[in-house]
């Protein structure tokens, strides 16, 4: 399975009046987390769009649980993989650490989007490619 | 059960390359659709920082479902309601409306959180005041 | 000339740990502000892109000057107006008042981007549509 | 004089529907390279609010200029330095470079606030430290 660890230092404008991270931010860096683990796999979003003619990869279904705050300052490392693949569909994990300690954790359901062949102006679910399985899951 | 309607535009700024929301500013959208349903039912999060000693109400656990996307100059409706309280948790759910579509749905859990009278260095979690419980829920 | 207000209320995620709005919040309801003024103006954002071909507005030069800061809970109005237009690009300006004072301005040059007819692939300046422009300055 | 220089990747969630960065978005990114700038030099932010007793260093004015875009994948370099400091405003400015062309500048006047000794509940400028001079601008 592929692992991918990323160190972000939260930043001033990261953090809200209560002087911890504003929750929404944490999306947009499990957003970057996941591009970031693509592109290190090998895949990157430019790739994604242009190799295999996707549009995105939207998200379905996502969810934070949030343990210990952080502030501006703190240095945190975001532990990503992708847990298991469906046709089009996947599901990342997203683990927190400050330290040693697990401060918030990170789901994610997305799905690979593609343009209709028979209709371009629409959008439709796109075979997760093979190549790409096998460098997340492993054989 | 206080219901809180708000309506917004969704604008370039919260659009990504695929044209559509950046999922990240629907969280924002929540928090914000969140704290506005307070300050509709008579407690502004000034009020309840200065009123009831709070420093925040940060989010514990939070999701979001997405069905149908959105892009710039589209409104939307966010309902949101709290479904429940415990002593100082309590849950929120925002719904989506695009038309009568149901678009997205938000669901989320906080708590209070005031300072500790015997270190007021320290947070510690603080009991959903009565006539908040009385307006949200009803009797 | 065409005169746009837009009353906007400060979020608790638009704020820093200083308790006031982190300023790069400002330019992102600037430009807010300038989508809806088009809009007010009977050209919205998906007209311009639609309707003229136009790819985006792109930002060319951009500042603010802060005067009063604010929290959230507060109301500001930004008041938004084009000041001048030449070929392709113009000058928008954007007064915020809290009550009747004046908290801050921001000063836009905006050009008006389209494909390049000669290679679609390529952007190129669009001239300012005459309908848009009479709008805008009157005659 | 001390210069500071930070490699960053533009994400995917920085980008519009123009596919370029989205520019409040540069903000954020200034905001947080001259954050690092001084925690280079030796003084982070949590020192400035916590040895100096500073509130934070507001933003009086700032201003940008765009010549190159950026897209998501894409890395930027923003070379940042403190150009003066009066007795309690500086000047900051970043260069932004892709590869070796100049992508954007960025220039900011900012103002160490701390809080009145007078009247805690007050804030008023505040004097920027000598050893900081010293580290900046050399001697």
């Amino acid at each position: 399975m592929f692992i991918h660890r990323r160190d972000v230092q939260i930043q001033w404008g990261d953090c809200d009046p209560a002087n911890i991270v504003y929750y929404p931010r944490y999306f947009a860096m499990f957003d970057d987390a996941t591009s970031v683990m693509f592109e290190a796999a090998g895949f990157s979003k430019q790739d994604i769009v242009r190799r295999y003619g996707l549009v995105g990869i939207p998200m379905v279904d996502t969810r934070a649980k949030f343990y210990i705050p952080s502030t501006y300052g703190d240095w945190i490392t975001i532990e990503s993989r992708i847990e298991s693949i469906k046709r089009s569909s996947f599901d990342v994990t997203h683990k927190v650490f400050k330290g040693e300690a697990l401060a918030l954790e990170g789901f994610e359901t997305r799905v690979l989007v593609g343009r209709d062949p028979a209709d371009p102006d629409k959008l439709k679910s796109a075979p997760f490619p093979e190549e790409m399985r096998t460098k997340f899951l492993g054989d």
